[in-house]
């Protein structure tokens, strides 16, 4: 049977995937990072065993990725933060998404009891 | 070739099928509601042409819908109103989309030169 | 009151807006081209005066835009080419998404009674 | 640090979280159960560490949903079973989705090294 960690762990895995593949392609320009941040935390913050979630979209490399005359684009991994606290009975899950590389990673951060 | 005002229109679908098949299915409950609504009204309002955008989250339906014990609901068009006004040329368009017999329409409102 | 052609046009804009953001985002490499191309199509024609749609993801750019390692890249619109017919009362639509300037561009292409 | 049992039910979520929420709203109806479950599976098959992704649409539960005459319904958690066998490292983790009183739960099923 798996261990309340391991279950820690994958409700913070589902929290990510969640927040990532409902929100990536939303349009998104320096007008609208602040809301759109609030939005996202706010509603993954309601699924089950989430502590908190904060998300940090960089309006710098947002204006990078307006290229196309439009004066928008569809949000990605690429330009944003996350962090989120998962608590599952006695355990707390710390997890981030940044940028590694070029490429948005999500990573376990911390697993304690 | 399509006129300005039947392009105007199909500006206007683009419109309301990016804001409702982008935010369907978001966790939404009584907490998240305002900023929910201000996120969906003010990415979609990036888009080319479009003037203004409205969504109200109906707090008392999302209440309804939360039935299974977790707290929280999906995001589905029969929870919210939706107004928007698209610009195109020298047309204006005003659409919504409102419950009718219980099941989400989206409606051109007015097309107007 | 809005004529038949252009509620025709409105339907195919919400079409359009509908298969991008219900899509965009979805992890896609040369593996599943065509299983993602078939469930698009047939998913949007299921909407009401949708005649018929296409969706053409092509390999070669998706192989392109793999460039991080993980051997997969997320649906965007630069990397398909779309084309729908919609049929409301006794006018016909055809719209189009493709690349123009490197940058996928949804069009009107003819509204015929 | 967190151990290999715990990275891979963390990946075992990120699964689960992107599926659901990449997909759930897309039009549906007996039509095209069969394509947007392959699809489904095999989009989510493309990321890391995902071994092997099934996806069941129930066509009963698809046609009891569509009862407001436009001939199709969104889909949801309650239409569908999903089951995924994630390997990181030497360990693997099955995960299951599936109804429990009505409401789709995400479960980790078995956690193997």
């Amino acid at each position: 049977m798996p261990t309340d960690a391991q279950q820690a762990c994958f409700e913070a895995g589902i929290k990510f995937g969640s927040l990532y593949h409902q929100f990536a392609g939303t349009p998104v320009s320096p007008a609208n990072t602040r809301s759109l941040e609030r939005a996202m935390a706010e509603s993954i913050e309601n699924q089950p065993f989430c502590e908190s979630v904060t998300v940090t979209i960089h309006d710098d490399r947002v204006r990078e990725a307006i290229d196309h005359g439009n004066g928008y684009t569809e949000l990605t991994g690429s330009l944003m933060d996350v962090t989120m606290r998962i608590v599952h009975e006695d355990v707390t899950v710390r997890t981030r998404m940044e940028l590694e590389d070029g490429y948005p990673l999500m990573r376990l951060v911390t697993v304690e009891s």
